[in-house]
């Protein structure tokens, strides 16, 4: 066992420390967020920051960094209020890590990394067409961390596009069938295999499988 | 293809939505928040909503449901400032997802799920001594989600716990090395198998592995 203080974390080169304290956190929900210029650019970037702020209304948050290439998706998050949200699989996650690249703002990195814009629904900003599980939100509200710069945003779903047979009977999105890939860290990507799903704990009661 | 729509996400039965919406943004980052209240009483809690913040400092986030078990834990966190933060993996998933029954506030999670309470270093908070990969932290702030309730705690990690072999020379903590599983929605619990870790993206490079 290594023991790590948090002078020892403080002193790490800088880009060690990015590495290191990127991955230590856990696994991480890997997606592709698209977005739309007022000029009509379109933009996709890769986030590893999705989380799930509550069902009813159906809000989540994502963390965007102080100052990289995903400032664009911001400024566009900012100037159209909108936004698509699409799942990485096996076939598309060395694209979705392409797009990290720092491509300049009039370049899109949907054509860059040979993603396919399609637009559906009432959404204004570009889904990816080979995503399997999307969903288009709407922003509503920024919250900065002056602590370090960056700021979440918290966001409301619209609309979930998703395959017919991974939903469950009890709503359950069954997304290792779907195919979505995790991530640890900035650049490290997982399929998945399921260990179970597991009844509601109760105190005093044993935990059975739930079939999927 | 199935589309939803913010009606229909709305008007859907709560445990319903709340299972649809828990589990359709991703996998998860997995984890026991340790905590003690001013009594000395210990706490044990899981959560799939740790997220990264920042690493320089090594800032993360948590988010907080708004009446729910997990209550005790933010009771604490905010009486003491401090917190233990333990990975969990496949021999310990279940007793993990136990700690999520309503126990009672005199009623300690490590005894009802058979886990071990372990104080090492200077944190005051017990670490789960079945778990390989640990933190301790100290509370930053808390932001309150007033759309539903929900809150944010950003914290520090004070030190970090991991096995010796699972840090490569460039920092990179390998999760699946030390056997750190994943959770989708609020009940399915998976291992992971690596495709590739890839390096940094720049316009007009092709992207090589990182060999792990």
């Amino acid at each position: 066992m290594t023991i790590i203080s948090a002078d020892e974390i403080l002193s790490m080169e800088q880009r060690y420390r990015a590495t290191f304290i990127n991955s230590v956190g856990g696994f991480k929900s890997l997606c592709l967020i698209g977005t739309i210029s007022k000029d009509g650019m379109h933009n996709l970037a890769v986030f590893n920051s999705f989380f799930h702020v509550g069902a009813n209304p159906p809000l989540f948050g994502l963390v965007i960094r102080p100052d990289s290439v995903e400032r664009h998706t911001l400024d566009n998050i900012l100037a159209t209020g909108t936004f698509t949200v699409n799942h990485v699989n096996a076939s598309i996650y060395r694209q979705a890590h392409q797009t990290s690249a720092r491509y300049a703002r009039e370049q899109s990195e949907f054509k860059a990394t040979h993603l396919t814009p399609e637009f559906t629904g009432t959404c204004t900003a570009p889904f990816v067409k080979e995503s399997d599980v999307r969903m288009s939100a709407k922003l509503i509200r920024r919250i900065n961390l002056d602590e370090n710069g960056t700021c979440i945003i918290i966001a409301v779903i619209q609309e979930v596009q998703l395959p017919d047979d991974c939903i469950g009977e009890d709503g359950f999105v069954d997304l290792e069938k779907a195919g979505t890939v995790t991530c640890q860290g900035l650049d490290s990507y997982h399929q998945t295999k399921r260990l179970a799903r597991l009844s509601y704990a109760k105190p005093d009661k044993s935990l059975t499988e739930i079939p999927c």
